[in-house]
């Protein structure tokens, strides 16, 4: 069994890594943390858990680390970097779910973070947890920076295309769809019922934090600078994100079959599904489900490429890529506590 | 391992069993039966089976249920009757999830369903599936008439209260709010998102199939003849039943921690969690899983009690509870393939 | 023209009354306050109101009441009473929307509000603005109490019964559903969309502030004590409330027929619509208008009576109701303003 | 008063229309008629008329049109093309809010709808709707063929780019997201609440009616052919359009203030509402309202500009901008019937 504890469980990134872990038959769950909550009961706050969950949140300050294989920060950007030195020295492995470890480039961080990176060394030597690129290096990780949710959804779709070289990386566009769940757990007037429901809107269409994660990462597939206009927006369901791809195809693509290119790109990939010629995956079809269902069209036979990616926030966006890289982490079976079905309706 | 095969599993209480018997480590999944899907695979049908199941659907009239050790029914109301005589004369178990095994009274079922029952003489062998009342009865059962989501939510409500005989028979009121999947999977104006989202309403006030079936199983537990006003209400939501009873306690209720009792009677019950006293459950609470939540009140100590019962209406309202109905005829553990955790948020 | 000062307009009953006097023939309004968006423009708050209210928000203590015939409060409760008596004084007549003028005794009001009242003389000066009932007390009101909503519903449904002396007062159910607006624009984690959605539950069954202004009201018209079980329940829509209301028909009724009873009592109201018999009304169908629609049906011929009742929360249970008022306060058409059809879908 | 017929009214540009024409100072309603619903009452049908409209619905043989000054036509693709010619004969004027005079071509027409075109030279003669483009044309027109939904918001969104002539027409990507009321009112398994809520997918990449349609009007602008991917989406909501939409400034685009080439282009348009830079309009901010509302940006100031354009499909997307349409036509005042304020929240 790993030993696992969790610092800051009180998102919906949290009770979705508890929910999880409460079913992984390999994790043993030793301790969950927070500052709000300290004392009450787990299963209180998510009602779901009562039966599964038996712990008590802990005050940060009390949490006994020592023990702990492996903890899963599920914080606010800006927590991690602070504890993680201590942990790293300890020997603990971390998997931080949130946004401290993503970027290589410490300035960058600092520039769309807003403060200066705590740890840059650490930040240098961790790996950027995306199993379909980084499986090796996830394997030997001491800090693995669990990707965004849209990142994750636009990576995974641009991918064969950009590793191909077959479509214009200076002309990219994302426009990606998610559910309200992804702005957190907080109080917030803007992403009430009677506010986010029976509506949608882009957002920060000027520039996102998600925005300089999918540069990097695809710029390191391309080899080439990346020129890309993301544009996010949201949408009136809980979970879910729908990015919607559109790329420029060079003579390169010429002789390429498309629909063979992703089939193979993920032949031996347990969780990214790549659906029939002509399909249009829905985002309940991965609801609760740990996986990315791609399908990819080429309108008209032009010369734009269509890529439709689906994957829930919360679990091949947040917590279930966060388990996905702890398995390959201990050598466990990659799909160990990964197989449930997606609940639909 | 189980050798079981689902006659109709086009619709939502389908697709559920298909979620739940393709993680249950006991069960082989032989045959799943359409008229109207044969030859299609079930994974084209329903999206978040794929990768799970691998079947096509297989026209009615070429299923070999031979060599089956039990078949489910999620057909509509009418068909199960004329295919369970030749299937009990094979040896072979059913649990039936639509309605032609629930009413013990053939002619109260054909005054409510609008048609004489195919085989009466098998109704009277049939066992009421809900094993808070019936268990014994169903090990050995060769028929099991898998309760309405209705019936499971407010039954499971009532019966502490008409067990201890504190309450007035009566005087029973259900006020009962459930998800449109419980109107099924069938093309209609009234269940589209258009219809019946930003919306609410009641229906079948003047009465609603599940009415006798309440009836019958309070009033076998009470030994009384129960005066009962049922509201039945659609909600824009997907999945969930919300019961708010209401009853006139009775002189006798006057000794009675009302709180104690419903935790005594539901102490050993896997899958009915009464909540703290002065909780209130929420439907999403158990969204996805076989379970029912409860909470008691008595509001400023007045004489009348009011019970607040969750489903959800696929799971403990329906194929959740065959499942658990299965474990039970086959001697498993009543939990196999049911402990997952519900999926909130 | 009448002069309208609003106070506190940043919430949804705000919005809601704008957007209703903003199309009202007979009004000029004055000024809107706000404490914490003072010099905001309030269609930068609201966007529905962009081009139709030029208007920016005023700090509450540089509003100029004095040339205004008609101040209405949509303020948070305990607001009002403090500013109502300068009012007053200067001959500005007030609609408060809140609730501190709707319970006739200041003891039951600090009971519930926990606070004293600050202007018990004035609180029994005070008229509760339900026209159906008290539309002559109205016409002359210096300050109207507007009714709650869900007080709204269930009053309006149990209206013709009590007076009719038909049913038991002392065994009345009241189950109400109510969309998450009723909540009011405030950022709460309970009312998120992610939290809110795809679920229901019940709240506040031991006691709501709407049980004793319900209480009060049906008492008044039923001339004798009330014993009411009130259960409101929070469900994923926008808008609208559905009250479905229980009461044990006497031998009374026997003579009644409840339909003519219902709709002779109605006939003359511009904003109550008795359904035909044997209808269901949805809270869809008075989305957006000032409207409560009402059934009225007795289930098997039994001895209980169910009342099905619709508003519109915000408008019939808010701001149009008020708007009503002033059109009765002002000796207006009591439809000015107030005739626009439901949106639907 | 103008003599109004309406053909076809029991869909939800129907109902809209409806709602809209019993609130038009200046309509006389005299007629509508369904197939399938003769001789019932439109209020039975969309109980929102109740109290508004007196009408029952007649059998189309049995309408007579003689009187009118306009006869809309709410109904399916190929049907008023089959019965416009006589009214036109008639001297009765058309506003078709279904396909069949949208497209100049009758060879495309019939590649897109599958059939040949009923009336080819009465094709030749229509006016395409879209009063910001033809309002001259649309005064004088006996047949007005009334934008479709997508259409109307991608148009209004790119109109100003390609008149400037600052973007390449060879790249354009419209990214659409549309509320279910868009797929009709019509029994249908996909659009079901248990289907369609809680979900997102992207429909019809391949190839959707409206591609011909936008690519014909922004040519029309451009004076050039249209290179356009336009993917349209389903999302959980009942009404509203997003429209996203991305192109190629060009060199000519250097010395252009985008901000203030929308804002000039609209200055004058009492529908078209261009937001402040750096907004996000939200689909809910025009719910019922008869308004386009624009946002544009630049993200950081790159070569892909990015339009943000809102509107609710069943308005200014149908039956608000065939009301603008009648207005013109008639020499009304342009916002007659079309001023309400849009319901938020």
């Amino acid at each position: 069994m790993i030993e696992v504890g969790v610092v800051g469980g009180t998102g919906y990134t949290g009770v979705e890594l508890l929910r999880l872990l409460a079913a992984h038959p390999e994790v043993s769950l030793r301790s969950i943390t927070s500052r709000g909550e300290a004392g009450r009961p787990v299963a209180d706050l998510f009602p779901n858990l009562r039966g599964h969950v038996a712990l008590s949140f802990v005050d940060p300050g009390e949490a006994d680390w020592n023990g702990c294989d492996l903890v899963f920060f599920a914080t606010p950007n800006g927590t991690a970097m602070k504890m993680v030195p201590d942990l790293v020295a300890r020997g603990v492995r971390v998997v931080d779910l949130a946004a401290d470890f993503r970027l290589r480039d410490a300035a960058v961080w600092e520039q769309w973070y807003g403060e200066p990176h705590a740890c840059p060394e650490i930040l240098a030597d961790a790996v950027y947890g995306l199993p379909e690129l980084f499986r090796e290096d996830i394997r030997k990780a001491r800090v693995v920076a669990n990707p965004g949710c849209y990142p994750t959804a636009v990576q995974l779709g641009f991918l064969p295309l950009l590793e191909a070289g077959i479509v214009d990386p200076a002309q990219l566009v994302a426009d990606a769809k998610s559910g309200v769940s992804g702005a957190g757990r907080k109080a917030a007037v803007g992403t009430l019922l009677a506010e986010a429901s029976e509506s949608m809107k882009a957002y920060a269409v000027p520039g996102h934090r998600h925005l300089p994660e999918i540069r990097q990462g695809l710029a390191n597939v391309s080899g080439r600078d990346i020129g890309l206009t993301f544009v996010p927006h949201l949408t009136p369901m809980i979970r879910g994100i729908h990015a919607t791809l559109y790329a420029r195809l060079s003579d390169a693509a010429a002789e390429v079959d498309l629909q063979q290119l992703f089939e193979d790109r993920y032949a031996d990939e347990p969780f990214v599904d790549v659906l029939p010629s002509g399909s249009h995956p829905e985002t309940r079809s991965v609801r609760g489900a740990n996986l990315c269902r791609l399908a990819v069209h080429r309108p008209q036979g032009g010369d734009t490429v269509v890529v439709l990616s689906v994957i829930d926030n919360l679990v091949k966006g947040a917590a279930g890529q966060a388990v996905q890289n702890m398995n390959i982490m201990f050598g466990l079976d990659e799909r160990a506590g990964l197989e449930s079905v997606a609940l639909l309706p």
